[in-house]
């Protein structure tokens, strides 16, 4: 019972968290609200209802379920909605109209041998991935509305009529949320995306900046600037949400910074470059939790001191092309000098072992997992 | 014009390879295919049409819009889309019972003050990550429901009728769909989440068998072996879908070796080791590519025994793990065995290089490393 009661305290401030964490999720609420009035509407206003009827039910449902947080995925939907709808009405019509012409007994047994073949080969083209990815709404509305339509005129008389009512409610519908979604505080999915990679490739270079100090304890004040560096983390598992981002962003028409055929591939390469680093830092950050002392021979000034450059500067150069991105400048002279510098130090290092012989083989590995993350 | 003649070209082969990859991906569409012709079958009969009437699409809907490839997914589909439209059907028809006796004009407006309202924080409620991963759909119905029958109330006037109606044919549609899924070759989620977990760990077994022969060039056939390897890469990204099987897996009935209340969460702990594991043998797989040659000195006999067996150890302790997982035993003496071997050959490892200090510093990291993994 307590344990009830908790859960009931705690309800509104989880809420309250939930939207401060993105405000735009609130927006978003208050917009799925406003679209559904609206289109609730078309009950109230006589014109309309005498023309659509029952079926103004199908723009209510069309409103509900195609109205998503990003203008992107909205989009995706409608038109997913929209031409799905349009081509299965004509295909189921000519379906209906082949059976009817065969007869009392044909009628009913050809329909069902179409349902059955059309909604077993469209669940099938479902499992691509690319199909999967674009267009898996519009697979399912052609099953169903293929279906519906060709599968009712068995009954319905006025089966043309029907159709063109559900495509316009659908319209209507499709239309009435694509509007409230754009021209509202709309949430552009490749703005997200951008803001994303960009901010990933910042955490990456926020914890080579980092952790230098951290590994040779200069900074000395422990914990606190330790969970810091953790930040990286959330891009070891990025990869699904950019890529969905992406399939969205391909639906947006030309906004702000970005035109129409923005390259947003281009991004999802980024992020994956962005995993491969955090993978090699996940095991960077391994050393810091060690319990193995650093040797006192790599504790010697100059070794240090040219670690902590290498790490620092790759951090640096990380940040400045961040930022290039975000701005989406040309990344400037900073950015490779930076990575220069890591170079050399990387260079100095690696001749200062080969020098010294016996300790070539660990720091070489250690050194070389270092310099494949500046070309990141 | 040949690109596109390519694509027509290589579209069966896709087909074929689709199915070949999984052949219950044909087994799955054609009972979609079933499923439908089942429910069409109302329109047929008589006595079904009788009483149901138009709203018979109903059914054919939720058979298309529920039918998923995983009894789990399938499952909750379909109790999400009963129980919401109960739940909204109920509060609907109390709104609209209310609005009507506020009178002619209170009656819209009251009605669209409620629509607006539970849209926007039932669509708030959705944010939630708990919500959204399992009842995310049945929350959606629920505010197309509500709409649909508050709204559609201030027009129809056998409105309680039209919720009875809607409330049974989404039932048969449900019912339909659910049994096909269940009776006819059925595919469970948690079967695959199973097999999917226990895979990940023979694969990260398989590496670290393989890579001291790999990197020490002992087998020396190249690349043939080196591909072998590249099997753990796909455990970097199963997060996902590790989560998605087990939110599906919940829904689902006592079936083969697993109870209702199968503690799906521990696959989740399991399988995150796997991945923390599979990030720590990315690294090391940048060692076999890497241009640095092992020095002469860690070529030695005697350190390359060491290592190539704490590294084979382990991984053949992880391939019995993952045997122990995959047929539900108790992990057998073998894999503790094992284990105990990799640990003494680090332990021996850690002492050679104490004693010699120069060399300590890169190969006590790197032994870190590989002992870190063993507990996974």
């Amino acid at each position: 019972c307590g344990k009830v009661m908790n859960k009931v305290v705690e309800f509104p401030i989880k809420l309250k968290k939930l939207g401060q964490d993105d405000p735009r999720r609130v927006v978003h609420s208050l917009k799925v609200g406003l679209a559904v009035l609206l289109v609730s509407l078309l009950y109230y206003v006589q014109p309309f209802y005498n023309g659509l009827g029952d079926t103004t039910m199908w723009a209510v449902i069309t409103v509900v379920v195609v109205f998503e947080f990003s203008v992107g995925a909205t989009l995706g939907r409608g038109l997913n909605r929209i031409l799905a709808t349009f081509l299965a009405g004509a295909l189921g019509f000519g379906v209906h109209h082949l059976a009817s012409i065969s007869g009392e007994i044909g009628h009913p047994i050809l329909i069902g041998i179409f349902v059955f073949l059309l909604a077993a080969s469209v669940t099938f083209i479902r499992f691509f991935p690319r199909m999967k990815a674009r267009f898996d709404y519009g697979l399912l509305i052609f099953i169903l509305t293929f279906c519906l339509i060709s599968v009712s005129g068995y009954r319905e008389e006025e089966i043309l009529e029907m159709a063109h009512k559900r495509v316009s409610t659908i319209l209507i519908g499709a239309f009435t949320a694509v509007f409230v979604c754009i021209f509202i505080c709309p949430v552009w999915a490749g703005d997200d995306l951008h803001n994303l990679v960009a901010n990933n490739i910042e955490k990456l270079g926020s914890f080579l900046e980092g952790f230098g100090d951290e590994y040779f304890k200069v900074a000395g004040n422990g914990e606190s600037n330790r969970a810091h560096l953790q930040g990286y983390t959330s891009v070891l598992n990025s990869k699904q949400s950019e890529e969905t981002q992406a399939n969205f962003a391909r639906w947006e028409p030309r906004h702000g910074k970005f035109r129409y055929r923005h390259p947003w591939r281009h991004y999802l390469k980024i992020g994956n470059l962005n995993q491969q680093c955090a993978y090699r830092i996940e095991t960077l950050n391994g050393y810091l939790n060690s319990e193995i002392q650093t040797p006192l021979n790599i504790q010697s000034n100059k070794v240090q001191e040219l670690c902590m450059k290498m790490s620092s500067e790759s951090g640096k150069a990380l940040k400045e092309l961040a930022w290039a991105l975000k701005t989406m400048t040309e990344p400037c002279a900073a950015a490779s000098s930076h990575i220069t510098k890591s170079r050399a130090a990387a260079n100095n290092l690696t001749s200062m072992f080969r020098t010294s012989a016996a300790a070539a083989a660990g720091e070489g590995g250690y050194q070389v997992r270092l310099q494949d993350m500046v070309p990141a």
